[in-house]
């Protein structure tokens, strides 16, 4: 069910003229510190900020004429809103985007820039693919998935080829991967291309706890559901369960799950913020994160990082790097 | 006096292998804003966190043995100072720097993490230069000079050797080239190698209000000073007069100054915050600044923009990104 190599390779093909190759940047100062070569993949300088961009334009540049007369509709916690609000505005598509009222204030605001209809949702009180769906039975829209959709999964698949790419151009061979994860449409899609360029590298998802579904679901060889009612930082990795089309993925590619908690992410926002000089939004600083609090081995080994997105509201932000959050 | 392009070119050989290619980067949004295309060289993302590592490793990487063995000595407001602490850390050269008491904090924080011995100096009642002479005079150190070497700006030059590389690499014609300027070190660079390769290329300084020396100087055709007891939030740019290696240099390729002010450059920082994810300094967000604020025709037009060092303090920068400095 999860996408080919040739796939993600023609997902590439196909959104390169709209997406930002996104630096694979390094830097001496976090090398010394940890211990170990880090290359960091720049995601949060993608357009919207995030990913999010490279499965939402896979997926609706392969859109009929007739699918785009009748629109998209998409729920996101908000960087795949960003995204899908920002293709529609470039293909000329109405775009229906269900978020939590409590969504970040940029994520919220850039949705409306983008021109998108915003229908609010209560995270606790109701479910966003139910709201989505009905939506999408009574408009006809199309839903574009988070992340359970191969075309979304081989969009974010590319990041993973740029990234070996990035690699080769510089000479380097890359140990492992860690990715942020939350439905693992990322974390899917950098395992099918890493995997099919360096088969030995090890990939690992990194999720904050109380989220850590896919690593326990990977552990337990099934799907786990997270308890209901935790709260993260990380807004964007809220994700309850792996995806049907991800998980196996995930699986078949021996992607392993590792797990930090608040503050290990507020500190790596730090160090991106202070070292780096990166915004990194808390769900794009996991990765980082569990690099920093020692998560794995990195000393004498080439470890790449994603830093998947930077979009964060700027008083959280202002709290995080004054350290009074 | 100035350095020829091959001195450019032998500068980007000498300091490839501790230097930093940074990318040359290109926002949608950015570009929405302001109705033209904007490709911004994210020097906050070199070693040490700005562009004055290229200079710095460019001048002490000719330091025969025996200066070497004498140390070295620099005066600056921070970002010379932490490149040359930190080049001084590679070679295993011992580096005193004198710095104004009210640096923030990052910069005098990061020279003494690199090694340094510090001397803090009263920015009001003492000079730097005399300050450092006095130390080089005693101890027999070399002086790494801010800007005034034609071996700084050589290296300083090769930002501008990379930007027009970069440029061709994606086969986009500079009209344009915009950076922060204090004694004009980067400046004259970047007009040396950007006019050796592109003729026709505008080149304008862009410096905060009441530190506009090198604007007035290129007005009137001979170098003025600043009025003393001014204040601005570029603690980057606060030199009082443009070099004398400099100023003929920049007289020379017909640069033309621009003036911003505090609030303008606080805009940009939030722009660099909040649309290219990019932690920027007040100083090095100088030249967005005037792009933002409408100081150069842009429409229709490509402008590099270059921003030029991202070492700020959290404090300062939590107040600027919620808009309460």
């Amino acid at each position: 069910m999860g996408p080919t190599m040739a796939d993600v390779r023609a997902a590439a093909a196909r959104i390169a003229p709209h997406a930002v190759r996104t630096p694979l940047l390094e830097s001496a100062a976090l090398n010394d510190l940890v211990g170990g070569r880090v290359l960091l993949k720049a995601e949060c300088l993608q357009v919207t900020g995030s990913f999010k961009l490279r499965g939402a334009l896979n997926t609706m540049l392969q859109l009929d004429p007739d699918e785009r007369a009748r629109g998209v509709v998409a729920w996101s916690s908000g960087n795949h809103a960003l995204a899908v609000s920002r293709v529609a505005g470039l293909l000329g598509v109405h775009a229906t985007i269900v978020m939590p009222a409590d969504a970040p204030r940029p994520k919220l605001d850039g949705v409306r820039a983008n021109g998108a209809t915003l229908r609010l949702y209560d995270r606790l009180g109701e479910s966003r693919e139910e709201v989505g769906t009905a939506i999408a039975q009574q408009s006809g829209a199309a839903i574009v998935r988070p992340y359970d959709d191969p075309r979304v999964v081989a969009g974010q698949g590319t990041l993973g080829l740029e990234l070996v790419q990035q690699a080769e151009e510089r000479a380097v061979a890359l140990d492992a991967v860690l990715c942020p994860a939350s439905g693992g449409g990322l974390s899917a899609g950098i395992a099918t291309a890493v995997h099919a360029e360096i088969p030995g590298t090890a990939v690992h998802t990194v999720e904050p706890a109380g989220f850590d579904d896919v690593a326990r679901s990977l552990a337990a060889g099934r799907p786990v559901r997270n308890a209901p009612g935790g709260s993260t930082l990380c807004d964007a990795l809220q994700a309850p369960t792996p995806g049907e089309v991800t998980f196996p993925v995930l699986q078949e590619h021996g992607v392993t799950g590792l797990v930090v908690d608040d503050d290990e992410v507020r500190a790596a926002m730090r160090t991106a913020f202070g070292v780096l000089r990166l915004v990194v939004e808390p769900g794009g600083a996991a990765a980082l994160a569990a690099v920093l609090a020692g998560r794995v081995e990195v000393a004498g080994r080439v470890t790449a990082v994603v830093l998947s997105g930077g979009n964060v509201d700027p008083d959280l932000y202002a709290r995080v790097i004054t350290g009074t959050d």
